[in-house]
């Protein structure tokens, strides 16, 4: 039997995949898994599910750094803000989605995220990227111009549109088969399904359940009354 | 020196809520602190920061119910899906805007919670909060005729007006001061604070460059390329 693969869908735009992905390695070596990165474009599952993203509300922007800076604190894993924030993923992206040679990937997936949350100096260009890649011990430019090329352009819009298709809405998202893991907070449910301990007895026909739970209110019949209206 | 204040921000109709009213008292009572239970309105939350909810989006929604069901068996916490979802939340929020004798407010809120998501048969309509009221040893009748008077919409509305002017975007929220901590899974991180131990060394620092990081990008900018096009 082949080791169980945990997916892990990401985009270096998210603190919370930075700080999963120094922790997935760990949770799939003792669980006996294969860690499969997946990068995907996390503005794309956005737009496709009309939300916005947690940068995008002032206060959320500032209580989730606050929240990712205690939570890397506790893990003992440097983090600090990358140059700029939002920026443009899709070069690092695309440089991850192709093939590297022995564990070239994974490295270049580490320098890439260290450049971004570690203290680096983003990813955004293509002299960011080159010298990420330099750091991984590969070849700068190689690895531009393959990011580059419309295969990484594919691959890129594949893999997004199958994380919606697999209903991701978010990163990081660790897939187990068809089971969806959402956040950095879900490793440990990650090990328990792959230990075989999930579902628990019960959980099934409560999931069902909800599946069927009518609404009985949409939001827009609960809009709160202005002051001066009485509701 | 009085207690310190641990605010509690919900509503009903947020499972997590639920589950973190389970354990708030408990982190209140290790750390001295007094729990203050602050009902506001999650869609005029929402609606202010132009949000979706997570029951809003189709895959989130059957994902949040399983998570939230797995945290519950690990806390020993009954979980089960209300009557209805989304359902009205107006007459309960109100109901526990208003005083009560004794702690009668905090086994109403419970009642209610219980009527909810621990297997009840919810608390939209005035029958079902007056049975909730009952259950928690108060007069159904009159908890329902004063959850209708303008006073408790009133106090309703200004709870999420002043939830919004504190930052918050989601439930539950806990304030500690004005240090705004979101989610079931910060209630460690409440009692970190309360214990003196945050902002860690350098955290303050780091958040105001996290404050002056520049956008490089915009989500518009960032629109994945649709199949056909070249990016």
């Amino acid at each position: 039997m082949s080791a169980p693969v945990i997916q892990f869908l990401f985009d270096f735009i998210s603190p919370y995949a930075y700080l999963a992905w120094t922790q997935v390695h760990a949770a799939a070596e003792r669980t006996g898994a294969a860690v499969e990165p997946v990068p995907v474009l996390f503005a794309g599952l956005l737009d496709a599910n009309g939300q916005k993203g947690p940068a995008e509300i002032p206060s959320k922007r500032i209580y989730i750094f606050k929240d990712v800076l205690r939570r890397a604190r506790r893990l003992g894993v440097p983090l600090s803000p990358p140059p700029t924030h939002p920026f443009n993923t899709l070069l690092s992206l695309r440089a991850v989605s192709m093939q590297a040679p022995g564990d070239g990937r994974r490295r270049l997936i580490d320098a890439l995220f260290a450049a971004t949350w570690g203290g680096g100096r983003g990813v955004e260009g293509p002299a960011e990227v080159a010298a990420a890649a330099a750091a991984a011990g590969l070849d700068g430019a190689a690895v531009v111009l393959e990011a580059g090329s419309p295969e990484a352009k594919a691959r890129l819009r594949e893999q997004t549109e199958g994380a919606l298709a697999a209903g991701a809405f978010g990163v990081p998202t660790m897939l187990v088969g068809e089971e969806l893991f959402w956040g950095f907070e879900t490793l440990d449910l990650v090990e328990a399904h792959l230990r075989g301990e999930a579902p628990a007895p019960g959980e099934d026909a409560l999931i069902a359940r909800w599946r069927d739970t009518p609404a009985s209110a949409t939001r827009r019949g609960l809009r709160l009354p202005v002051t001066g209206r009485t509701g």
